[in-house]
């Protein structure tokens, strides 16, 4: 896709104009990998205003770099930090801007030492390509969609299978399997497969423990495909009609993640997208028992700007891709977790984790 | 294992007081968890000199912080970074330790503005914790060695199964799965399962290339336990006797590997271990052949200190954990690499990754 990463790059370049720089020196890799194609663990980017990119990676990327990115790799060899503030000097520019959250103290002390004369002048840049990854392009939603595509069809075989006496672990494991099964090229982050009471613990790691009749599960998962994570949650209860306290947190939460979902509009405010679905919280008597973020971004990082929780402030660009996922967790019984991604339109938003919301029994 | 953490502290603490440091501030997640126990993804550690260590991490993290590290947590809302600061300030001290190496830019910046009255001097730690950590305790080779069982089973069992006309991507998630089912925790990188032409890439991507009668597979793998990784790498041929250039080649390679095990022993120079390799290949005619570095540290990370490789100096600590790991890539033909995970000793290493290293025939 060499097209569309030059399309970025432009932009990039008229941000740098603005800021009345000459150059960025892109250092985080999924930074590296939206502004040039290169999908490989060792690789930046010197991007000029005027005058051409230079790609470097180091030999073990000579073939894939020149493939993916269709620049010609300036080859390194060794690690790639040390080996890149000569090339910074080399190309002959005077304000450069650094990725100053993802550069370190002993990177950004190479940087000038490099710079004997001291002819170049360091700029933070302020996660300026995190701010432009935050708007998706149609390559990005057409990946996103895709991965949510994947996770959705795992998750309604692994419901549709057995789940009564198998332990977390093993369900676990089904499920990052169906979603390499359905295309994923990797299972995006570790699963989340919690079981009753565990069900209360935000972000549980699966156990051993087995799953019992009339138990929460709460299954929080996403395939990564191109690059791009879905992030989804839903919560079950296994082989018992509901109990009443099940149905009761659970619509409590089914309700706030629909506040969340109607709030989440181009230039809304993230904190009161927060506020609104603390709010809605409020009348259930749960409101205290949210204990966590509204959502995040996703796209190539699993958890990427923008933030919505009671910390963050910023507004929701147009085609941004967050999550919204609000829950309510009630320590040593349970807890409940309902979570979509989406795609942020004006009239309503795109919900790509399209698995049914309601409140269903499985393993029966 | 509260101990075992404590006596590490005690080790860097000794290391603080020689170099006049007052505390150190642990930012980087493997020396945190080295240090404390704690297994999360978000925490930090204040080690004074004198007085207790403070361990700080976020609301996700309460109940697991506290049980794991045995510390009464300081529990911080939000993004661990910014955060940490004032815990710093808070601790009373003059000359802190920083890790420069993991520090960001953004993060030393928030360190020095916290400091209003200007009364804390940061130096940098220099990999203080990451040169502790080369020497491998017993409770870590117990789990360096767990990690190498899991995998040479997994392997042996892949091997014995059926191998031809199976894709890469197949045969890599039957051993991802078989290191599960063996008791890894978790898969520790990501596998490379390299057959045919393919061989030739040192660092191949499983693809969807079947594996042909006659091919070479090279796999190079490894299962996590306890957060210890396993790196192991075989070459073998599959379904026909061997041609004589892939007998050639890898009898050049286990050669160099044995050279490199014979030398590799407490204080040995690790640039001269990396020529010795070299050195023993030139005969064969392959010398030119052996593009990347001999082998690095294995531990909490997959890849550590101390590194073996040409342009990296040093000497290999007593009871290090290290690969060795030299290969010969013929591109367009295939290639032959083969890697133990093994312990540094006075008289031999203690090699942990058992399988045969013998040219193998399989899938027959």
């Amino acid at each position: 896709m060499p097209q569309i990463n030059e399309d970025r790059r432009r932009r990039l370049r008229e941000l740098l104009e603005r800021r009345e720089l000459d150059a960025a020196l892109i250092t985080e890799i999924h930074n590296v990998r939206y502004l040039t194609g290169f999908t490989g663990s060792s690789g930046a980017l010197i991007l000029p205003v005027d005058g051409d990119p230079v790609f470097a990676t180091d030999g073990r990327y000579i073939e894939q770099g020149e493939t993916e990115t269709g620049l010609e790799p300036r080859l390194v060899t060794g690690p790639l930090p040390p080996r890149l503030p000569p090339l910074v000097v080399e190309a002959r520019v005077r304000r450069v801007g650094i990725e100053t959250h993802d550069l370190t103290v002993d990177q950004a002390a190479a940087l000038r030492e490099a710079d004997r004369d001291g002819s170049l002048e360091f700029v933070g840049l302020d996660r300026a390509v995190e701010e432009l990854r935050t708007v998706k392009d149609a390559d990005e939603i057409a990946a996103l969609r895709e991965a949510c595509e994947v996770s959705t069809l795992a998750l309604d075989q692994l419901a549709a299978g057995t789940i009564l006496d198998r332990s977390e672990r093993d369900l676990a494991r089904e499920l990052d399997n169906l979603m390499l099964d359905f295309g994923a090229e990797a299972v995006g982050f570790d699963t989340i497969m919690a079981s009753g009471p565990n069900s209360s613990i935000p972000h549980h790691h699966p156990s051993s423990r087995t799953v019992q009749r009339g138990d929460l599960l709460k299954i929080d998962f996403g395939a990564r495909v191109r690059g791009y994570h879905a992030d989804c949650t839903r919560t079950f209860v296994v082989g018992a009609e509901p109990a009443d306290w099940q149905r009761d947190v659970h619509a409590a939460v089914h309700a706030a993640q629909a506040v969340g979902l109607k709030h989440a509009r181009p230039d809304a405010d993230t904190r009161a997208v927060f506020d609104a679905v603390v709010a809605s919280l409020e009348p259930t008597g749960y409101g205290d028992k949210f204990v966590h973020g509204l959502g995040h971004g996703v796209g190539l990082l699993i958890h990427e700007d923008p933030f919505m929780g009671e910390t963050h402030t910023g507004r929701l660009p147009d085609r941004t891709a967050i999550t919204i996922e609000p829950g309510v967790y009630l320590p040593g019984l349970g807890g409940v977790r309902i979570e979509d991604t989406l795609i942020v339109h004006a009239d309503a938003p795109e919900i790509l984790t399209t698995a049914s919301k309601d409140l269903r029994v499985i393993g029966t």
